[in-house]
Formats: C-alpha cells, sequence, structure tokens
C-alpha cells in the first residue's frame, strides 16, 4: 500500500478542502489542529528508545506540524494505547517526557485517553492559535521566492543508523535522533513578520520529501544548491551513502520555508538553500558544482508501510 | 493494570485542571476537545464489524463524548493505522461510515494522517463549539437534581454478545451494537436551556459507570430507582444475566444528566431514574421494591485492559 495514494483515494471520499496541509486551519476558530499517531515497531523501537524519550519525541514531532503552519502551539490531548504488561513507572515517563518537550511552551495537556492493545500506539493532537501570524500552506510557493531552512539535515537518520547497527557512537547525532527540538522560533518570526501567502513545510519524512510535496502541491520547481544545504560533517565521514541520509532521511524537525527576499533582511538563523522557479521537467532541481539531479519522486523517502 | 489508578498517576504527573471529562473545555477559544482511540481485538472485532461499521462507530463513540460536555460537534480529525495487508478498498469504506455517522451534522473532518501498523488502530479528535450552550462537567451534580437519561440501556452489550456468541439473532440489539446513535439533540436541549451549572455523562462504558463517576466527582450520592431504567424487553428474555448487561454493558452512548427539577417541562424524551442526594455510604444507590443495591466500585464494568 502507498501513503500518497491512499491519501488521494481518501480525500476523494471525503472531498474536503482541508487536507492536504499537516494542520488544518480552522479560521473560524482562530485555530490549527493536528493529529500524529505513531507506532512501536513503526515508527520508534522500545530497543534504543525510552518510555521517557518516545514520550518526548511524540510530543516534539507534533509541535513541529505546529512550527509548519506557523501557529503557536497551546492545548494538547494524548492517547495512549498500551499492552497489558506495560509497568506504570514507564507510564509516568512517558508523561515527564511528554512534559519536558512542553517546558519552553505555553502547551497545556488538556486530554486524552489510556486503552489497552496489543503494541504500544501513540496519538497525540495539537491545537494551535494562528492570532497574529500568517499561516503556511504547502501549495503557496510563488515563483522568486527564496528557499529558506532552519539549520542542518540528515543527523536523525544518522544517529538511528549508529544506533541500529551499533556503530562507533556520536553524540551529537544520536541525540538528533532522539531529543529533536521542533523549530518554533523559527517559524514564528516568518509568520508574524510575512506580509504574503508562503509554504512552509517539516522535515519529518525528509528534506525531498518537504521540497517535493510544495513544489507539487504549488506547481514549480523547487531548485536547490547542493553546496548550501546544512549538514554534520560527520555524516560524511562516517557513511558512503551520507547524500542519501542528508536528502531522504526523515525526523530533523527542521523547517522549510518558501520566502520573498524583502523578508530576509528580518529574519534570523536561516539559511538559504535554493530558489523557487517556473515549473521545468523535475519537481526538485539539485544543482551540484557541474551537475545537475532533477527528482521526480519521492519513492527513496520515509514512508511509514515501507519501513 | 487498572485504568483509573494510572489515569490518577498520569494526572499527578501532568498536574493539569483539565483532565477529569472525556472532553476538555478550552474557554478562550469557545471550543471542547476530545480524543479516543480504538484497537482492533480490543474495542471491536473485525470478524464481527466491517470497516464501514468500524468508521461510523468511531465516530459515533467521539460525538457522543462530544454530546456529553453540552457542545455541538464541529470538526474532526481522524488518525488511522493500518496493517501492511489492508486493502485500500476498506479504507475508503472506513471513511464511507464515517461520513455516514456525521450527515446529520455540521462535522467536517479536516485532518490526520494515514500510517503503517501491525493491526488496527484508530484514534479521532473531535472540536465542539460551545457558544450559547452551557457546558457539562461530571462533578456538576447537585443535591436534589433529578438524574435522568437518554434511552434504554443494556442493548448494546446483548448485540455483542449475540454477535460473539452466535446466539438466536436479534435485529434491534445488534444494531444498537454496531450502528449506535450518539445522543446530541437530547443533549443540545438541556445545554442551551439549562441555567446552572450540572453533570452530563455518555453510557460509553455503562451507565454505573458513568452514574459511579459523577457520584464520585461531586461527592454525593446516584440513588436510582430500577423500575424507571428502560431496556429492551428482550433482554430479559434471552439473558439470565440481563441486570449485568443494562449497569455494566457499554457503548449505548446514552446521555444521563443530572439536572434542576425545574428544567424538566423544558425538555423532551427524558426518562427520571432517580435524584442526586447526600453523601451516603454508597456512591450509587439501586433501588428496588423490597430491596436496595449499594453500588462502591466500578470493577465490574467495560475496563479496557481487562478485556
Amino acid at each position: 500500500m502507498n501513503e500518497i495514494n491512499l491519501i488521494n483515494r481518501i480525500k476523494t471520499v471525503l472531498n474536503s478542502d482541508y487536507i492536504g496541509d499537516d494542520c488544518a486551519y480552522l479560521k473560524d476558530l482562530g485555530i490549527v489542529i493536528t493529529q500524529d499517531s505513531l507506532v512501536q515497531g513503526v515508527h520508534f523501537d522500545k530497543r534504543i528508545m525510552t518510555p521517557y524519550q518516545n514520550g518526548y519525541k511524540a510530543v516534539m514531532s507534533n509541535l513541529s506540524d505546529i512550527a509548519a503552519s506557523g501557529a503557536e502551539p497551546y492545548y494538547m490531548t494524548v492517547s495512549l494505547s498500551l499492552p497489558n504488561y506495560t509497568v506504570e513507572e514507564d507510564v509516568e515517563d512517558f508523561y515527564e517526557g511528554c512534559k519536558f518537550a512542553l517546558k519552553d511552551t505555553k502547551v497545556q495537556i488538556v486530554g486524552g485517553d489510556v486503552t489497552g492493545a496489543d503494541n504500544l500506539y501513540i496519538s497525540i493532537c495539537v491545537i494551535g492559535k494562528t492570532e497574529n501570524r500568517r499561516i503556511s500552506s504547502r501549495s503557496n510557493a510563488k515563483i522568486g521566492h527564496k528557499i529558506i531552512t532552519s539549520g542542518v539535515h540528515g543527523s536523525s537518520a544518522a544517529g538511528l543508523k549508529i544506533l541500529m547497527e551499533n556503530l562507533e557512537p556520536d553524540k551529537d547525532l544520536i541525540k538528533a535522533h532522539l531529543m529533536p527540538v521542533a523549530q518554533l522560533d523559527f517559524s514564528k518570526q516568518i509568520a508574524e513578520q510575512i506580509e504574503e501567502d508562503y509554504a512552509m513545510m517539516d522535515t519529518s519524512d525528509g528534506l525531498i520529501d518537504a521540497l517535493y510535496k510544495i513544489g507539487t502541491a504549488s506547481n514549480c520547481t523547487m531548485s536547490v544548491d547542493f553546496e548550501r544545504i546544512l549538514y554534520d560533517p560527520n555524516l560524511e565521514k562516517y557513511f558512503d551513502n551520507y547524500k542519501d541520509l542528508i536528502f531522504y532521511g526523515g525526523e530533523d524537525y527542521q523547517i522549510i520555508a518558501t520566502v520573498p527576499v524583502d523578508l530576509l533582511p528580518k529574519l534570523k538563523d536561516y539559511t538559504i538553500i535554493g530558489e523557487v522557479i517556473p515549473k521545468e521537467d523535475s519537481v526538485v532541481k539539485i544543482n551540484y558544482d557541474n551537475d545537475v539531479e532533477n527528482i521526480n519522486s519521492i519513492d527513496k523517502c520515509f514512508n511509514h508501510f515501507g519501513l
């Protein structure tokens, strides 16, 4: 089963204007809402993650969806389905991890449920407030917009590989995988200051995934210069396929945005990696010194049915 | 693991004012929010339910939580975790069932996600608007309030028993289990007209469960006359333990409310089953013709860890 085909079929059944971005923008209420589920053995592995880290990361991945919309996270519900053999201390640790992930935010956990299951499932819903912020949509990239990102790519996937394959430990890469940080401040500065519609996504499913989805939804080509993409230099040192990690590795939770040039002087801590150009043969175009790579598929990206 | 103990431990970790009712009331936004998860093999059985019925019932159980709050359901997100072997037609049928459950409401499905898993897992989040409605809390029952309900009890559990044990089919009881109806109109009339705080719950986990939770949270005794409780007469005909089905059977999705006497002339289609009285030795007191049953535990109720 292919995730994108399936989502298209669901969209047809539901015939909803909302489904497309990771958050739904409910204008009448002044909020966005997002929901994401994580399954043990699919999205995380209990051999390498503690319950505390699980809680932390489950919350962060949802905060990252809110960051990608441009809203400010405010309320959260957490639903846990637990196998019978779960010990209560692990559940407490999970919620302590959730709390730690929320420490620099205004978010309160206001509900959810706890239920039995054959495996550990986590489903989190977050509401963000949109007041004084312009909300993004992946279909809003415009020709001439600069493509900017909030940081390094590929570290989380590299950290996962190190943990899963028992490679030489690298503290920063492992931390990038186990304790990532949602880019709330980065998106806030854009959403509060930008004066036109724009596209923004997080890289939860990889850098190319975000670029591809924005390019497809906005019907343009995302032209990126490889040499501008930031990554941890140890990636090149440890991994032959480091470029795949940078392009297709998920869960860095960086932000990709397309913004007009005149916004740039008002922003901090961004990296320009390319530009939105008129539609060419490919959705994503990677420019190297003496070469070009055209990308027209995200089959290599993180696909939750493929794992 | 005991669900109530666990929830108490989680409450201690989170130290949140919100956790207690099935819906969290977010006053600044004028909404309530609820999230509920369903796991195949725990909450439903694929041998007796079609994907369409699953979708329908998953939505209805969440609408019922909103009904219990007194709010009007408005927006919904649906998160599905699916085993690899799932066929896409079944996913479409699931969403068709969701749509059918929403046909008499204003609810739009605005998001969610689809992901892989080893089992079928459904998590639904609903936002309800609170405008012009007084929102209930299970801690708001007052001495002298009448206890009213929206209909019959025990039918869903009886239908489940018939299906699981291949008993003589009874169309109404089976329908009560597979295609229950959330009591949105019943709760609306209360929430729009009542002029004081009140308690309201649904009977998703059983009649006694709702009475017990209201009695405990409100620190009073819920005194109920057995002869006033409505139930399908076939329960008595088919089942020796029909009283257990009426008391402890879940998923009827009826509404229990405690309301002042002066509201009653403004209400339709309610049944008075008892009265809120000062705290006695038991939380729930069932009055029979010549006997009294004192209930101080809900261990017999639907416990999602016990199934």
